[in-house]
């Protein structure tokens, strides 16, 4: 006998769950299939795990610096066994509370990898769930007490919700053993003593971060001129200078061309403005982006219309088969948690007839966990430009913030980029401590379509890092106080 | 020869020199008469070295807790001599960095004490500079080159800014020794063993949190039933049970009634519900409030009115006489170097006859850098329903947070109030790590009267500490997903 749901869910990451905890909310009987680990990669491989690796990495960064602080600490270690075993019990309690969450919102969690086996108008899609196809990389088997099994599941909506996986180039295939993703790099048996860091976004730069920080000689090649490609190019050069000042080596605008593994590690060939140079390391990361996981679904079976990997949707997450909706990285670009769970949230809001806002896709933030941290919403210097706006652009150092410079961290600066003719607000791009935490003002000030005035009147406290968006705000128009 | 300026300003705080760059911005001719520090208590003695102090003591926390991530650490200890020069380092710096500002700006600085001699109707107001009368904490002596000495000067416009000192209580004058206000609690010579800190404001529980950290046994009596008084009791009470886990004694309710200077310290004799007890320690912090420095400026000779210890102004800064003006703490509550900088901008702005905004006073935040740390905009629960709001309150524990989780600070909340009938932000409180960079995204949508809506449609990126702030939102109206 097959399960009938109002809205079933494939792929239980963050934004498949907080999909189906919001449709839970709203009234519908709710399911959502899950091949591997509720959280999806975001919090069991991705955003979470990363972020504790990271706090080890700075907290002993920290302690290598004590003196600065007039501290005194001998010779500080780490234990990476220890190090993985907190960052892997971090993604272990939130896989947990999110199964949690889901059985408090009475969200039947279905456990296999799920197929459309049938979709036509006025009848309910039909779901096939089996064994996964191929391994997982963290099975949880036996299925879990209380959920579901294998089996054909109907529902009058299915939300395709099934992320991403990291893009491997031909020739350099993950090995799991001298060539890393994501995954392995998440759970180094020993430390690798070098590294080579094959791409320059937020993966990529994360781990080159997290490792030269715990001392390892780390390589970042990234095929375009500038690193962290998609930032403004000025916060870039920033955060390059001070990698670079901590030893990262970084070679821009250069391609791996060949990948050769030895019996100590790997040898990467690396061409560079028409020289070729050979690099060795003991391990190199791919970090060259991720692709939408959109096969084994029987998405053209039903009709499902996509695009160079996409799944192609209205502004509510609906495709063009009835019944059929697709969220987060298989929905394109940008393919970010926060921009998932926002997808989930419209999507099943539309379906239950609300007042559904589209997601405005400028007014999403990015942030890289790197040290100093990365983050920016809305358009960049040369977006803008390239975009017709006559602008105005403010930049404030951290130099001259007094907070940054009781903590120690005079790195930084806040770029805002303004509309000459309305005011408005097109974009803001920080680098700095914590500014991973300060975008989400900016976030706010351009959903309501603040204009400049407004931010200048904004009273932000006294002492902290957010004045450095008070006087990027203000240098934007000639009134910068501390600069 | 007596020199005439545009505006004169009594006082090189944060409220004074802000003044006085965005006055030399507006192209008047500019002057500051300080008569200690320039930057005030602030940069000097205030929220800036504490914020150096608390960032040493923050650091060998981490260091006393590597455990915890991963990491091997003997045996940390500090020297305090090296984090006392560290912090007055960063004060020396930033005051260093003022004094260039002012000079890049072209603002005169006089050095001494001002007293305002005349001011009448269509003539300038004449302002006497003398020698300081009180000994000066940190005297800047001989005048700096390139600074201007005593005499009488002349000005169009005069704006006092002269400032706050600790209030202190009949029978427990600070000797400086045994008795310490923030001056000496800044500068300790050596660590001392045990502490009594009077008072559990936002300074009292900054020292008490500073003092417990580098260990140290510290009890803090406050007079009030809840600690940090102006903050939401949820909240005082939250950041109440993590002080006393870290092992703080806290004696509330509580009423030092006389205090004894013994050899090896002090007794201090503490009432509390009817019961009497002496506590004793090496020294006892008095942070028992502040008063504003009204005295010495003739303020009653030339007629301006003083009300309680506040010189009444009008919403830009405007005294009752002609030509003399107030900002930050002598112009009244709250007492924050934000809100003197922002009064002392629309105080000029409306001598130059721009459009000046008065500050809405309910949109001023307030920061307490304990750990963990205390941020708060608008009104309390408390306050929101004494004003006779039809409230809705949401809550959100940093414990359903996964970056909170990743490193390693799951205690904490964000609260916030909305008016039930029209979705308008009332206030925001916040207890947790980082809240203090946190809290001004709420302050801009304040000021831009934002709705729940406008909130709830925010994407806070993910993961930050900053989704708690849309969670507590979310929560508010039953919508809350990771609860």
């Amino acid at each position: 006998m097959a399960e009938t749901y109002d809205i079933l869910i494939i792929g239980g990451g963050p934004g498949g769950y907080v999909a189906a905890i919001r449709a839970a909310q709203l009234g519908f009987r709710t399911a959502v299939v899950e091949r591997e680990h509720l959280g999806g990669i975001c919090l069991n491989w991705g955003c979470i795990p990363t972020k504790a690796l990271l706090r080890s990495a700075e907290v002993f960064h920290y302690a290598e610096h004590a003196k600065d602080y007039g501290l005194k600490i001998a010779k500080p270690e780490f234990d990476i066994e220890a190090v993985v075993k907190r960052s892997r019990g971090v993604s272990a309690q939130l896989n947990g509370g999110v199964g949690m969450l889901l059985k408090k919102n009475k969200v039947d969690v279905i456990w296999g990898q799920a197929k459309i086996a049938s979709a036509a108008k006025g009848k309910p899609v039909e779901v096939e769930v089996t064994d996964p196809a191929r391994p997982a990389v963290q099975p949880q088997n036996p299925v879990p007490k209380g959920v579901l099994g294998h089996g054909t599941y109907k529902a009058k909506h299915v939300i395709v919700a099934t992320g991403a996986r990291p893009r491997v180039l031909p020739g350099i295939e993950p090995d799991g053993e001298k060539i890393w993703t994501y995954f392995e790099a998440m759970k180094p048996a020993v430390m690798p003593k070098s590294l080579i860091v094959m791409g320059s976004g937020a993966i990529g730069i994360e781990f080159a971060s997290f490792y030269r920080f715990m001392g390892a000689e780390v390589t970042v090649v990234e095929l375009l001129p500038q690193i962290l490609p998609v930032e403004d190019a000025e916060i870039a050069a920033l955060a390059r200078k001070q990698f670079e000042k901590q030893g990262m080596k970084i070679l821009s605008d250069a391609k791996v061309v060949k990948v050769n593994k030895t019996a100590s590690g790997v040898e990467v060939v690396v061409e560079q403005g028409g020289k070729s140079q050979t690099l060795t390391a003991e391990k190199l990361i791919s970090a060259v982006g991720v692709q939408g996981n959109i096969e084994g679904l029987n998405l053209e079976g039903v009709g499902v219309e996509v695009e160079r990997g996409i799944i192609k949707i209205d502004p509510y997450g609906k495709t063009n088969v009835e019944g059929i909706y697709a969220i987060g990285d298989v929905a394109g670009a940008p393919m970010l948690a926060h921009k998932a769970e926002h997808e989930g949230t419209i999507c099943v809001e539309k379906i239950k007839g609300l007042d559904a806002h589209p997601m405005k896709k400028t007014q999403i933030p990015g942030c890289t966990y790197c040290q100093p941290q990365i983050a920016s919403v809305g358009l960049t210097e040369a977006r803008a430009r390239d975009a017709g706006y006559d602008i105005k652009v403010g930049r404030f150092k951290f130099i001259g913030n007094g907070k940054a410079i009781a903590l120690g961290e005079p790195e930084g600066m806040v770029k805002t980029i303004f509309d000459a003719k309305t005011g408005e607000l097109l974009g803001a791009h920080l680098v700095g401590a914590e500014v991973t935490e300060l975008v989400q003002g900016f976030v706010i000030a351009m959903g309501l379509e603040t204009t400049e005035e407004d931010l200048m009147h904004a009273v932000f406290p006294h002492p902290t890092l957010s004045e450095t968006m008070h006087e990027s705000v203000l240098d934007a128009y000639g009134r910068v106080i501390h600069m």
